[in-house]
C-alpha cells in the first residue's frame, strides 16, 4: 500500500526534501532578518538533549560554564591578524545604543576568544591558575550570504569551550581530549552519526589558530558535514592579548590555547544523516520522545488503556507520550510521529487488546511485531536499543559503500559528486585542492593511511597522510 | 577575635559592598562595552541552577521552550505603540551586516514579544491550537545609563514566556499561575526570599501591558528589588500582529495573551537578601556547593580521610567539594568559603579526627558543632534544611520590621528612606505617585488591605487598595 507522502523524495531533490522535514516536523522556521532562523518547540527539545549530553561531558573534562558579553569591541578583534581577517567579512555591527551613535562601534560575537582572552588576561598569573578552562553555551552571529536552516544561519546557537595551558603539549592533549572524549563520543553513540576525526588543511583552519581538528560526517546525499572542531591556538591570542604566567621559575611565560566548537548545526546533521523519506529518525539516546502510545480507535477502552501504558513507561524512566486525539485519523497521526522520528510507536487498539496485545513499530526499520502487554517494557527497551545500533550500523555502511579511494585529482573530483574520496596528500597537493575548491569541493580532513590522527606537524613529501575530500555543508 | 574583612561592612557603603562580594566570591565583572557583563564560572554556576529549578516549574506548567531571533526588524517594534515608545530609548541597533549597510537596520531583541507574535499569527489557526505556549532561554539588549551588575546591564540573561489565549479570563488565569507556581514558588522555597505579590500601576506597568503583576523583595539595605513580573497583554499585540483564531461557532477572534520574565537580576537579589558582612549566604537548596569538606591541617592522614568524606556526602547525593589545599593557610581558605556563601562546612583536623570527630559550621549563623562521624550525614541534612529555614525566616523578620504602615505621603516618603512604606491608595493617589517619584521613591505594587492580589480592574476610590512604596533598585 503506496502511501502519498508529504515531503519531496530525498533521491530526486534533496534540498526540497531537507526543508519539507523542517517544516512538516515543525522543527525550524526561516526568521524575518534574512539568514535567522526560530527553533520551534519540538526542535528545541531535541536541542535541549543535544545540549545536556554535551554538557555533562564537557564537565566531565572539568570544563565549568561561563558567560561572555555579547558586544565586543571591535578594536578587540582586529588585535589578532589572521583572526580579524577570516572574520570581517561576517560582522554585524551595532552602531546606534540608547538613542545615540556610539564611539566605537560593537561587533556581535562571531566567537569569543579575542574578549575571554581580555579576561585570562587578568585572572591567570600563576602556573598553579593552569591549565584554565572555561566553556559557554551562547548564540554567535556570522552574516551568511547563503543560508540554510541549522546548517548556515546568520545567528546560530553553540557552546565554545575556551582554555589556557602550560605548554604546547598540553594544549594539544586537551584539544584532542575535547575530540575525542566530548564530541566523538557523543556523535557516535547519542547521535549514531559515524565520524572520521583528522586535521584541517592550512586553508581550511580556523582563523587565528595553529592546528584545527575536526569531525567529519556523511550525509544521506554524499555530502560532507563539519559537526565539531577542537582548535590548537598556539600562542596567537597570548600575544595579542598579553596572556601570561609566571612559570615556576618565576619566567613570565605566554599561555598555550585550545578552542572548540560544536553548534546547532548538530540538528542539521541529525536530520540528513538518519532522515528518510518518511521525515526525522531520531537515535533512541538522544530523542526527547522515545515512544508514543497511539490510540488507534477509542472504543472498549482502548483509550484508558493506552493513558495507563503510557504512564507506566513513564515510570519507568522510558521519555514516553500518550497520543489519544482520535478526533484525528489514526493514519494521519501516524504519519506525523514518523515525520517527528520517534524511535518507537505502541498503538493501542480494541482487536489487540482484547487478545492482552499491542502492536509495536520500529520508526527506523518500519518492523511491526506484535506484542503481549505484560512484555512491553521489556519489548520496548530492546527495540530501542536495536534502533540505537542498527541507526549506526546503516550511516556507517553508506559512508563506506560511498567513500572511493582515488588515484587522481579528476577521479576525486568525480568520485565528491556522489560522496567521499580518499587520496594521497602527496598526490593532492595545494594545487590539487585549489583545482578541487574551484569544483566545490573542499578537504575535509588530513589522517594516516590507517585513518588515525596525524601529529599537528606531520606535513610534507614524508608524511604519508590521506586526504578526504567532498562537497560539504 | 574580630577579623580584617575583606568586604566593605554593609552597615557603612552597601553599594562598595556589594561590589566587592560580586568581586571576591567572583561572581561577576565588567564587561568591556559599558554595562555589559562577564558572569564568572561560580557565578554562572548558581544561575545554572537558578535556571534548572524556573525551567522545571515552567515545564510543570506546560510550557516548551523555543529560539527565537537575537535580531527585530525595526518595522515590527514600531507595530504596538506603547511598546516602540517604552523601548525605543534602550535599543542597540545593527546597521551594518556582511560588510554592508542594511536596507532596514535591525534592533538587537530587547524582548520578544513583536518577533513572537509574528510567528504565533502563522502558527495559530483555531481555538483547538489554544492556549498556545511558549518559553525561550535568551540574552536581551537594552541600553543602560546607570549599569550595575546583575541589577542593570545592558546585556542580561533571562527567560521570556508568551502564551496566546482564548478569553482575558483564561489569560490572567495562566498569568497569575505563572506569577505563584513559577516565581513565587521559586523564590519562597528554593531562593528563600520572601516577595510580595500585587498588580504594578499604570505608570509602572510593562510597555504594551494592559496588567502587570509583579514580586517585588526587599533587599537587607531596606531598597526593593522587582524580582519578576507577569503580564496581560490583552490583544494588544495580537492586534497589532493580527494574531487570530477561528473560535467553535467558526468567528475570528484576536487571542488574548501573557508574556513574563525574570532574569539574571535574581543573582543581584540573592547577593543582596542573603549576603553579610563575610560575604554570600547560599539557601541550601539551591548552592551548587552545599558542603565544602576542608583539611584543617594534613597530619595523621586528615587529608586521606576529608576526601573520603567528600566522596561519601556526594554518594549520598549532597553537593559537595574537597578543600585540600593545604599549601594556603586554613584561615584564608575559612574566609574563600564564607565568601562564597557555602552552606555548610565540614573542618576535617588531626585532633577532632582522633577522637573520631569533625567540626561542622553553618554559613548563615556560624554556629559551629562538634559532630562524631558516624552521624555526620545526617547531621549535614539537617543543618542544610535548617539553614534554609533560617535564611526564609531572617529575611522575612526583617522585611517586616522594615516596613511602615503610614498615613500621608510625606511619611511614606521618609519611611521609604529606610525600608518599605505601605500606604492606603486613596491617600496616595496619582499626585502623591508623583510627588514620590521626584524623590526617587516608585509604587512597587497594589494589593488589597489583607495582601491578596486585586482584581486587574479593581481601581478607583472604592477600591480600598494599598500601595506598597520604596525605593528600588
Amino acid at each position: 500500500m503506496a502511501r502519498k507522502s508529504v515531503l519531496a523524495s530525498q533521491s530526486t531533490d534533496f534540498p526540497q526534501w531537507y526543508q519539507d522535514v523542517l517544516a512538516k516536523a515543525e522543527l525550524a522556521d526561516n526568521g524575518p532578518v534574512r539568514g535567522t532562523m526560530v527553533i520551534r518547540p519540538y526542535g528545541y527539545s531535541i536541542w535541549e538533549r543535544m545540549q545536556a549530553e554535551l554538557d555533562a561531558r564537557i564537565k566531565a573534562a572539568g570544563v565549568p560554564n561561563a558567560y561572555f558579553p555579547l558586544f565586543i569591541p571591535e578594536s578587540y578583534l582586529n588585535r589578532e591578524a589572521a583572526h580579524v581577517e577570516g572574520f570581517s567579512p561576517e560582522l554585524a555591527v551595532v552602531t546606534h545604543g540608547g538613542g545615540k551613535l556610539l564611539d566605537e562601534p560593537v561587533v556581535v560575537r562571531p566567537t569569543s576568544e579575542t574578549i575571554i582572552n581580555a579576561y585570562f588576561s587578568k585572572w591567570i598569573q600563576s602556573y598553579r591558575d593552569l591549565p584554565f578552562l572555561i566553556n559557554q553555551w551562547a548564540n554567535v552571529v556570522r552574516w551568511e550570504l547563503r543560508p540554510r536552516l541549522f546548517l548556515r544561519t546568520t545567528e546560530f546557537l553553540w557552546q565554545e569551550g575556551h582554555t589556557a595551558h602550560m605548554t604546547e603539549a598540553d594544549a594539544r592533549e586537551f584539544a584532542l581530549q575535547i575530540l575525542h572524549d566530548v564530541y566523538e563520543d557523543f556523535m557516535v553513540n547519542v547521535l549514531a552519526v559515524p565520524i572520521l576525526t583528522g586535521r584541517k588543511t592550512e586553508r581550511e583552519r580556523f582563523s587565528g589558530a595553529t592546528t584545527t581538528w575536526t569531525c567529519e560526517a556523511m550525509m544521506r546525499d554524499g555530502k560532507a558535514l563539519q559537526m565539531g572542531t577542537s582548535h590548537e591556538l598556539g600562542q596567537n591570542f597570548a600575544r595579542a592579548f598579553n596572556t601570561t604566567f609566571l612559570d615556576e621559575s618565576g619566567y613570565e611565560e605566554h599561555v598555550w590555547q585550545t578552542s572548540w566548537g560544536a553548534s546547532s548545526r548538530l540538528m542539521g546533521a541529525l536530520v540528513m544523516a538518519h532522515g528518510d523519506d518518511n521525515g526525522l529518525r531520531i537515535p533512541p539516546l538522544l530523542a526527547p520522545i522515545q515512544v508514543v502510545v497511539v490510540v488507534v480507535r477509542d472504543e472498549d477502552g482502548a483509550a484508558d488503556k493506552a493513558a495507563a501504558i503510557a504512564a507506566q513507561l513513564s515510570a519507568a524512566g522510558l521519555r514516553s507520550q500518550l497520543d489519544g486525539r482520535t478526533d484525528t485519523s489514526f493514519g494521519r497521526r501516524v504519519v506525523d510521529w514518523e515525520l517527528k522520528g520517534v524511535p518507537v510507536r505502541v498503538e493501542v487498539g480494541p482487536r489487540e487488546l482484547n487478545a492482552g496485545e499491542v502492536v509495536l513499530v520500529r520508526r527506523d526499520s518500519g518492523t511491526k511485531t506484535t506484542v503481549p502487554l505484560a512484555g512491553l517494557e521489556a519489548a520496548v527497551r530492546t527495540t530501542l536499543a536495536e534502533a540505537q545500533s542498527a541507526l549506526l550500523a546503516e550511516a556507517l555502511e553508506r559512508r563506506r559503500a560511498g567513500t572511493a579511494e582515488v588515484a587522481t585529482v579528476a577521479e576525486a573530483q568525480e568520485a565528491s559528486q556522489t560522496g567521499f574520496a580518499t587520496i594521497a596528500l602527496r598526490v593532492l597537493g595545494t594545487e590539487g585542492e585549489t583545482q578541487l575548491n574551484r569544483a566545490g569541493v573542499t578537504v575535509r580532513l588530513l589522517t594516516r593511511p590507517d585513518g588515525s590522527l596525524p601529529g599537528a606537524d606531520e606535513d610534507g613529501p614524508d608524511a604519508e597522510l590521506m586526504a578526504v575530500v567532498a562537497r560539504a555543508y
